[in-house]
């Protein structure tokens, strides 16, 4: 691409010093995280970039954040962005890579949606290593007397592989280990993935791993993970998977691509040190929050923002024609067909969301994320809406147009910066069931919250183990603003039901389970993998 | 180190091409295998390093390899190392690293021992891609009729972990797979990474995985990966990996280090692109094959030189005093104490590797790895006795002197090389019973080899699907001439018994189980991992 220059320009231009750099080939370097503490001229103000309910193919965050960093570029702004890192799941499952689209992408897409750096497999293996450890301690006496039937630390692969969900491990008899029933989630949902992208540096993290619950003893006192021993060592797996990743954008505009948690079971936000990386180096950092405002943005104020104190001059929320057509019933075998009255019925799932941006004391920047069959009258009817809710709306067309398609949303950017404070939703010394209930209620509009008997049971052990004043991290349907993804537009008279809490004490939050989500995606019939292909060039085909 | 400089400087030196190295980081580099096309100066000639039945801590022969390429390089041979890479299971585990030791090392031990290029994570990923599709397509209506009882690819983790050796996957309903039995080895044990190892090129690797036989329908046919549809995306995942890792010894000469099969149940040697590229560049190119010249040297010959066409001109016996007292019953308490009468014993082991060589129409030279607690007398009767054999050996401390301490070992190499071609143990034309005969009689030393039922059936389906032209790949006890590690020396009036064969079709060898062959290891009460941590400045300490 034209604008791609050697990835040693781009750390120079951001004023990174050489010594903070370490190559990965031409394209890529880690910034090593000391580059924190050396002086730098960037002003630092946060862009939170959001969307309305996605569909499953999702509305464009990645490419919109891409577009909106190019146009600041193009309008003399210093500007860095500040992503999440792919996961092989998606990639040969399902969705694709996580690079963005058309002329608003990152470089170079192959390596960054492949393996990259490395983090995906480092943080495999520091949270298999623990598994493994915690087996092996069962095995060989059993010090701990830990119970087999509560280990709650699961391993992990960057697969989608639904038979390796629910497993049996140990069988073959006495030298082969003790039987008991496991699984592996996918890596983007280890706590590992999660610690890491919110710890401050590496003795951070170490406090992390320390405090992670993994087990409960037969006599029902928890174990945690400082009490195996090999935190240093997984630490020492994790060394270089804590410095941020540098690429560039087609365009040639920075970007940190770091960490990648899941934005149902965990924050869904890049790492903590990246976001601060950019926000070091750069006038503006541009980041995003997994899935829809309700479930990724919600977290990223109420436990990234709260944790770190970081704070978004702005928010874009983006939305496309298609996905406001699909919340006001458009059929879905053509979503993309003309239909002013499935939109117009669907602007309310756009009003929720603006309306829950409010909330935390902000005001958004509508992106309308441009997509080649949109008609005139169906864009204006979203403007129209827009400027009826008071709020800016840029319509953006980067995917064909790169920064140039995005200078409208630059701008309106700009100008509603502002460094009014954000309010967290909740208060951390509310009962955990009342935080629950203030983002059911007040984010995704549900009447009230039912708790199963497993919640209610896990409720009282989060309170017995001093665990209630963490921040909640709800796992929900993300494309309804409901836990029943059937449910479209803005839900109204439903309510939400929770099923389990798990501890993630590393992290620092509780994680709470609705509906059916899954830690282990599957593979559909037929996967992405099957169109993939090495050329003979050495080119990645089908990615 | 005082002789490391910059990988670029290096290759440089080599004469590898600017536009052929791939940074990764200022210390390590790939040589795209373009380069092997590209003109150059080496005249390759190629010294296998083997060892004589080494105790369980290894007798020293990536260090021997590293003291001699040192030691060549000191008498101003171009000279470069073709290695294999370290596994993690084995750095957490019980036996530590694989970037040799003392004043005889490589550079940066840290992150070769620790995911280093993402070779193994590559592996591990391509090899799991397939066994998610396999499971997947029983899954999603099974069109290949595949019997879940009998898939035989199975999945692989780079990780000491004794409870997924057998394990019950797809539990949890009809949501959730197909249960079957299953399990994990770990990486080193995976199929891919024996291809990898021996493939020409990625289209060779395509090849290769296309025809790799994984499961069997219900009636009786095989199902081979290319069946499967995902071989382009493997050979994706395997993009970089299959380029070869150049690094360097503490004393700056290049070392490529790539690949890592096990020696029992794979072939045990670094990658035929590394061993090839080294001879492409330098005059001398020093590689090793696993465990003892029974074990690894075997199948180098019989497997890789045959497949390739590589003919080494020497061929280096490493040896200890520890090993050889063990191997005459030295009580285990204290293995480095001084015992004349054991050591006498013991020799006969270093007897029987001596005329091992020579039934592939070589001549060792061997090197007497020198141990700090080792007395004149033991070391002046190992000298006598390979005087007496009539073969050259060379007192080595590269340990503790680095190249200097080598001089001896590269001044008879040198003088040992020749080019008399080398004669494979057995022709390919031989019934599969009658290769492995050869193999237990000539090598090991065995009387006659004993089938069980299952090797039985097992060969009775070789022959059914055509592959008894295949090469054996004989897994076997590494510290035991025999395959029963309580008989050290010299066995003698002992049976092999073959419990099973394996098809690697893919690989193109016919694995041949005897005793008990743990394709997956475990991990000890006390693993290394306990040890290891990050320190303050960012280095690794205990690894």
């Amino acid at each position: 691409m034209p604008g791609v220059v050697d990835i040693g320009t781009i750390a120079e231009q951001l004023g990174v010093p050489p010594d903070c750099l370490l190559p990965y080939g031409r394209q890529v370097a880690k910034i090593h995280l000391d580059a924190l503490k050396r002086p730098s001229s960037g002003v630092g103000k946060l862009v939170l970039v959001s969307a309305t309910t996605p569909t499953p193919a999702g509305e464009g965050k990645t490419t919109t954040s891409i577009g909106l960093a190019q146009a600041l570029a193009k309008l003399g702004a210093s500007v860095c962005l500040a992503l999440r890192e792919a996961s092989l799941g998606p990639c040969l499952g399902r969705k694709g890579g996580a690079t963005g689209g058309g002329r608003s992408s990152l470089v170079p897409a192959e390596r960054i949606n492949l393996h990259f750096t490395g983090d995906f497999h480092a943080v495999t293996s520091a949270n298999n290593l623990l598994s493994a450890i915690i087996d092996n301690h069962i095995y060989h006496g059993n010090a701990l007397a830990i119970d087999p039937r509560r280990v709650v630390w699961r391993r992990v692969m960057d697969m989608n592989d639904r038979s390796l969900r629910h497993i049996i491990v140990g069988l073959g008899g006495t030298g082969q280990g003790i039987p008991r029933e496991g699984g592996f989630d996918i890596t983007a949902a280890s706590e590992v993935m999660a610690m890491l992208c919110l710890a401050e540096d590496s003795e951070d993290l170490r406090r992390r791993i320390d405090r992670t619950l993994v087990a409960y003893r037969w006599d029902g006192e928890p174990v945690y993970a400082g009490e195996l021993g090999v935190t240093g060592a997984m630490l020492a797996l994790l060394r270089d998977a804590i410095h941020p990743n540098l690429v560039q954008t087609g365009e040639g505009v920075p970007a940190l691509v770091h960490g990648g948690p899941f934005a149902n079971i965990a924050h869904g936000c890049s790492s903590l040190i990246a976001t601060r990386m950019a926000l070091h180096y750069a006038d503006w950092g541009i980041t995003e929050a997994g899935f829809g405002f309700d479930l990724g943005a919600e977290k990223f104020f109420d436990i990234k923002c709260r944790l770190s104190g970081l704070d978004p001059v702005a928010v874009v929320l983006v939305t496309t024609v298609r996905a406001l057509k699909m919340h006001g019933g458009q059929p879905p075998g053509n979503p993309g067909a003309k239909n002013i009255a499935a939109l117009r019925r669907g602007l309310v799932n756009l009003d929720k969301h603006i309306e829950n941006v409010g909330k935390f004391n902000k005001r958004p920047v509508v992106a309308l994320n441009h997509f080649a069959g949109d008609s005139e009258q169906e864009i204006a009817l979203v403007v129209k809406r827009c400027e009826e809710q008071g709020v800016a709306c840029a319509v953006c067309r980067h995917f064909e147009q790169g920064g140039k398609g995005a200078i409208e949303l630059a701008r309106a950017v700009m100008d509603a910066a502002a460094s009014t404070p954000f309010a967290p939703l909740y208060p951390l010394d509310l009962p955990v069931e009342e935080k629950i209930r203030v983002i059911c209620r007040e984010i995704y509009g549900a009447d009230d919250v039912a708790f199963t008997r497993q919640a209610e049971r896990d409720l009282r052990q989060v309170t017995r183990l001093g665990l209630d004043h963490l921040p909640v991290c709800v796992a929900k349907a993300p494309t309804s603003l409901s836990d029943n993804p059937a449910l479209k537009g803005r839900p109204r008279d439903f309510d939400i039901t929770v099923r389990a809490v798990q501890v993630n004490s590393g992290a620092g939050f509780l994680v709470v389970l609705t509906g059916d989500v899954l830690r282990m995606p599957g593979l559909p019939k037929a996967p992405l993998a099957e169109r993939i292909d090495l050329g003979a060039d050495g080119r990645i085909e089908g990615l």
